[in-house]
């Protein structure tokens, strides 16, 4: 049973990604923490709790945290998430409330009262939240289990600019505190997503299933795809955030290699791009690992066996 | 009657600084926040509590804070403020305790509770206590007073490199956070610091008032004139710090000028610099003034005044 | 018959980009010009003159050229390329010296005498020589046909940093000097030159053609070979340059893609980090292509007709 | 007698520079070099003969040079020297053409035909002909006497940008090459050009003289006063350019501080900003010397002296 904080800003992806979260019985979900990134703060914290309700799993608590980047100005990509953030998706005014606590306070707290090592962070937005927390409290780097966060890009381009992926670009700095921070950290960044495409087998396939997270999720990765067509030019989106929490559940999916990763806070033209660098002195000493290979049938299998039952 | 949240790292010229706010009746110190700054946090925190005994104000409440800047590594200045931050001074364990809170909590509970617009607040180190406080909670920006700072440097070159005074260089994230905050700031950089310089004449002026808060400032300023003779080449230490409390209590003895501050976050060689433009579109739409001339003596006719009864 | 300057710092794979140049009928080579680089700009100019001895092409003025970057400090990779430059090959003292004329001014007296649009600049190093002849003479990217260049990296990572290939990070600002010129360019990165790989059945085959050239030839790729698994744990090392001269002598081997291509300048991290941005407004207006695939058979046969008969 | 190139972009204050320098006995003008700069290159070349006419020294070569900035994009400042360059002087097409050369030819030649260490430089505009100059024959910086640049600033803020000075802004790269090459620079930055200031006393004096040089001095001079008037908000505008030939002439009218002077490049903030380090290991090493102080009232008597006569 992985002790877990799910830290996001759903979000379509994100939204797949709780739908998967929590519908996987291995998965003991501490709270999910929100932060505004894909849209603003508040839709964030609303979407948190419209997939919680779809899920029925309102005994997951859901609090709402940053409302802009550390440093920079907040940057939205509602172009790829829908006005709502959630799509298609129909959105509805969820029953039951907020929990109490900022999100930096929650992880804050979470991390120093369970035991040290154990807790999981599954972070699928801008690192935010996460940075303020190490800065509120520092002694929470050496209480994190790992970090599994979704961001970067070094083999695909950048999808917000040309370098850069927009989680990372969307709060640069606290990605820099966050993996520079010596936690042990886990990056899917676009090089492994963009391995997981949501064709429309796929798409088919979980629609039949026939759950309501079944069928959201489904809804909402059709948007995704739509979108692919028509901004990128490609055919079936890639499933970013959901990786997460597959790796989490099966890492076996996924291959890693340990790196140095820096992430660019400096330049204009490269703000957000991560430098990530295999070559080190002692791979055996790093706390970054970048994820290079993913098995996207092995995704979609534990999608579709997790949301088969919900 | 002011009230204050007076946020430091102390540091020989915040000690004075503390000491000249301690003894002002017209000033109610709502809190002293400390952070870490020219020396490292456990000790400015300590330190704030040695000032505070001396100057027998045991009532104003002192808390700990950040304990390193928001994204860049820590710069510590002991080789300006000794080893323990406070100089030749003789450094005891205080009876009094800190107060529960954290630096940060404490500036945004503090903000949030009083009435909006009465708090000031004095910030005579890196801004990271603040600056972490605007992203905790953003309503604080609308609900601060003034924010009066000590930090940066037009024309006189820095301090710490050739482009940049040590408090903004120290965390220069922090700094763009709170200049570009839209709330109400006056800077006191090298500028205005460089013109209130500790003569002979002034020191033995303090110390002849033989009040115990006389006598440590007197002392701690004596430790910063042998630096400034020795490392700066120097005959007379600036007062840096306590020119902020000065402008609090005396804004007239300062001239001020209405402009557009940005600081370097991106460049290694001028990080932490204070672009400081005064050709502004609209002035009196600016929220940030420079201070650009100081009355040193009377500053130090403020700091005598105060400490003659302590 | 294609007009063509080699401008080119020999380098082991410039070598091989120099022998299948002398032994193509179908250009007529203008000029080599030299500039220091993989190795420094005294070897480059022997090295140039040694390939062109062996390739009985005395006939080719070869020109020595910039010493040093436009901006930054100059940077070698006589790891990758030997401590002479070609690697294990026997060098010798060329017979034939050097022409008359710096290349910076070769290049501009070439551009400026030669009918409008019909020279193609083939650069397999730094672009400090063409970026200085556009400073002398901006009238020459007029009358520039197009530049074909080995450089930069999107999908690939970098080679000399995390994020930087080598030639543009020997001299970002010449390439974004040239890269902003607004001639046609024709940019060949790690992108596709990592698909144009020496694997050992080519090396043999080109050995045994038996002809000076494509002996020589094998023997410095042989070299590249050993370092590509020492250095870099890969089996067969790509041929960077040779690539230029075999996109100028058969496009159709290669696919390209018009993108805008901005260098990064400003920042320590990212150095010569070349942005390839596709998501163009008006993809006909783009001057810059990137070429994205490249069919390694169809170099490696172009290589061995070429060199069969030398 | 002084063996000087004096490179320029006049410019109001060029011209006044010019007007002295042609005035001055002890100087043997090798050669004016122009570069675009305030005005585009076309301008500057074509005033600074029209400033050769009026001063009837048709003797002295001038040349035209780089028509834009090393790397980055050229920025005129014709807001401060009129849409000629030359303020409300009556501007004629001058009756001797252009030397034939470029200026970066003509720079390296000279320094390359004259016994080392004997010419110096005076360089009043932007520095692109010099590096250039520089990359384009290394040998050059050893055979510099020194160069004797207006540019920079430390203590008096920037005047085209917060922290940039104009003639390093329009190109820092090239003042970046230079500075840090090694030969013998002094920099006259804003610290020194704003203490020798035109008054009405001064201009009046000038003007009375009666010489066509003096009174076309007085004319631009006027000008000047009145931009500074319109447009920074001052009295008097300061004389830049002709204290880099007042210092060649009388440098014991200036005081100079040996330093480390490093410009910036890589940040849209402080681009140009010129970092002046006092703080050395080895002052004696030091080859920059920075202008901190300079005799106003000196620099306008040697202006008056040298004008009356002509």
């Amino acid at each position: 049973m992985t002790k877990l904080i799910i830290d996001c800003d759903p979000g379509v992806d994100d939204a797949v990604a709780l739908f998967l979260a929590f519908a996987s019985p291995d998965l003991e979900i501490l709270a999910v923490t929100t932060v505004g990134g894909n849209v603003g703060a508040d839709l964030t914290a609303r979407n948190a709790r419209v997939i919680r309700q779809i899920a029925g799993r309102e005994d997951v608590p859901v609090h709402a945290g940053a409302t802009r980047p550390m440093v920079r100005a907040p940057v939205e990509a509602d172009h790829f998430h829908g006005e709502s953030g959630l799509g298609d998706l129909a959105v509805f005014e969820p029953t039951a409330p907020l929990a109490a606590g900022h999100s930096v306070d929650v992880i804050v707290e979470t991390l120093m009262t369970q035991p040290a090592g154990v807790v999981t962070l599954a972070v699928t937005g801008p690192m935010t939240n996460l940075a303020l927390a190490m800065r509120r409290e520092p002694a929470i780097v050496d209480r994190i289990g790992h970090v599994v966060i979704m961001g970067g890009a070094r083999t695909e381009g950048g999808n917000i600019t040309a370098s850069a992926e927009y989680n990372i670009f969307a709060d640069p700095h606290a990605a820099q505190v966050v993996l520079s921070s010596g936690c042990r950290c886990v990056v899917l960044g676009l090089d492994a997503t963009h391995q997981v495409r949501a064709t429309d087998e796929r798409v088919a396939a979980l629609r039949a299933l026939g759950t309501p997270a079944a069928q959201a999720a489904a809804e909402v990765i059709a948007f995704s795809n739509g979108i692919e067509r028509d901004l990128v030019g490609g055919k079936s989106a890639p499933l970013h955030d959901p990786c997460v929490i597959a790796y989490i559940l099966a890492p076996q999916l996924f291959t890693t290699r340990p790196c140095r990763l820096e992430v660019e806070t400096g330049s204009a033209l490269t703000l957000g791009h991560t430098a990530v660098e295999f070559r080190l002195a002692d791979p055996a000493a790093a706390t970054v690992r970048w994820v290079t290979q993913a098995n996207a049938d092995g995704v979609f299998a534990l999608l579709n066996d997790a949301l088969a039952a919900k």
